[in-house]
């Protein structure tokens, strides 16, 4: 019978814990995450009007979003810092959709995954890419972020 | 006729700056977000089976919001360091729903407006939450990331 | 009869919580802490031989202090982001107690106090000595790290 | 004979340098450290009283801990980065005493050790204590920080 | 007689210390820098053949440029963490003499000036042009760095 | 025919991103970097009274530097987190040409170099100087930022 998953973050007693990862196995990790954010329509007709140079706007996302990976054990309390190999941050404009998708791929060896790395990183991308066109509209919402997949370690995944 | 609304991150040229807020008047801003997570099926089992301290969690997530929301200067580029007076998060489940939804409301004086600590903070609290619970399943998504109001500055505003 | 004093930084549930500051005065605040590390004999035996150049030890220490004030806010979960005004850090050689007492005193505008400042300003001064000191003896305990003083705000304070 | 221990961060000049830790092999690092906090007698009483959500205390307590030990490097100006493997810290109320001993252990693989690291943490840890708890008294004094173990490297260290 | 100028930094004893700024006052600063990187000739070469999209590579160096100017208390040991208003960073490529000019401008309210600021963020700019450049030479040099101007505080300065 | 080398930093659609070295070998890497500052006839003057103790300002560079090397990886946007086994940071007085010399040594094992590190360490360390010296004079030049020599990795550069 399998043995049920328990929260690795929790003790016996409850409490948040960090990961012992001493015994893991060193080896190479790479994680997928993706998110959106629906713009208002004046935004996007803005865009479509070509009032921005979208690549400006896109170079400061990927840049905080590669930031962002380096940082994410800053700022999710029990996760271990890792050293990636590589952030790459990639964005697709879907304007019948009023959408942009921000997908970030994170690699990098340790005896723990890059999912929070991958996840955190779109997330930033996606508030650098609020932050720059809220002054338009603030009619914006930001969602769908979830991982599309990991490599490496124990399991692989594949949403 | 009303002037049109413009990219206050982007200049003549399309290229992305930072807003110069040396003019603008000194006041007091708040702003509130929200957001939500949505757990799998197996996690909410868990909660529901009180496996798991959620004073602790989310005071873990609670901690990482207000750590965001003052070190969103650092995350987003073009933004400003504030000094927040306040950061609150709260948190609802709806067992349902299978959703965690998280709210922030940031406080500060300044020359500019507190949303995207808000936004931010909102964010990593998710992002927090999501970590700790992704040793049971991976099938989680984080979303309805907005701005629910904002006073202060120019003008206030209200979803 | 006198309100009682509560716990700031604990909700009506007894959750942690950030203290609101956004309705307190702005105003000229200081404090001052102390603490020591008593150094095993081996050290203070080569501290009186001259084979270390003290200057250069302290230089370490007092810049240790005084990034650690600045970045309080970083490090203590609850604290606000102050802007000191200055942070000042002393450093005293008692050969016959084999103790170096640290004292730390940092000044700032705030809604609120600089306690935490100067209390984790002389703990990493202190933590930095032990650091240069460690490879000679691990024979050190850090101690009597306590608020000499505070002005500003509510109340002073004197030990 | 013996070769006498030197200060590895003061040079043949006595100036303040970083150990050069490339030709040092790669190994497991462990460190126990501990300190604790004097609280004065209104905060026992309130904590006997049960005023007070301890375990919400003292998640906020060891987050500021893990916190500190993964940022040792940036506290300590000549500690190296060390990528930690665990941090774990743990609480005990003497009432009596009226003393909160904190102890943390941290592991991680590296060509140095990581003491630094868990004395920061157990330091920062009773820091956040004292934040908490100041509102009701200042009467509180921090002290008996130090190393309690120490695996791996040239030598193992136990006090 | 006019009262000679003295390191503010240093105290009587030759220490190094920060500046005490608590009793100067409050006023709008601003301080102009600028620095170039002298490029190789096989770089010219490429951006003369439009190999490259000079307006990403400076929206890099701009983003880095506008980060180093709110991080650079953190950076000089002895400044005060200053709230900016505004970053402004400006390049101009001059093809004859291999070289890039990069200016920096920030604006703030402080009771000290900006001068660092614009220093350090000139130089991080600088500097991510030569991370962006170096897989094709590293015959790179970057000088020029001086203080062009400054308003604000006891006196102005204009080179 | 060998084959041209290009920017790595860019894409096919020249647009900046960050190396992928999943795939380099992790191997021992140094570099060496230097620079220069000039400072006016008035400073020069105040070090040859002695004014000044040049120790514990050198001290203060050099912790500057050591800091910087550390923090290269959030300092330019692009580069890898890597943890040098050593910094190393020498000043020299040419006080004929009122120039201070700083040279900065950085070693570290990873999948790519250390000369941003070495570059960071050496410009900080400067700015350092010009920040405790503007008191005085703000007539000073930094110069001369160049990379003398680097080693490990796929080729070894010597200026």
């Amino acid at each position: 019978m399998e043995k049920s998953k328990e929260f690795t973050h929790i003790d016996d007693n409850g409490k948040v814990k960090m990961v012992d990862v001493s015994g893991k196995s060193h080896s190479f990790r790479t994680a997928e995450a993706r998110g959106y954010i629906i713009l208002g329509s004046e935004i996007i007709k803005k865009i479509k009007e070509n009032k921005i140079q979208k690549g400006d706007v896109f170079a400061a996302a990927k840049i905080a979003g590669i930031n962002a990976a380096k940082k994410n054990w800053e700022l999710i309390p029990l996760c271990h810092q890792i050293k990636v190999t590589n952030v790459d941050i990639k964005f697709k404009i879907l304007e019948e959709e009023k959408k942009v998708w921000v997908t970030s791929v994170v690699k990098g060896y340790d005896r723990t995954g890059v999912e929070m790395e991958a996840l955190t990183a779109a997330s930033i991308s996606l508030l650098t890419i609020y932050d720059m066109c809220k002054a338009i509209s603030k009619d914006m919402t930001i969602g769908g972020i979830e991982l599309v997949s990991k490599t490496g370690g124990k399991s692989d995944y594949l949403k």
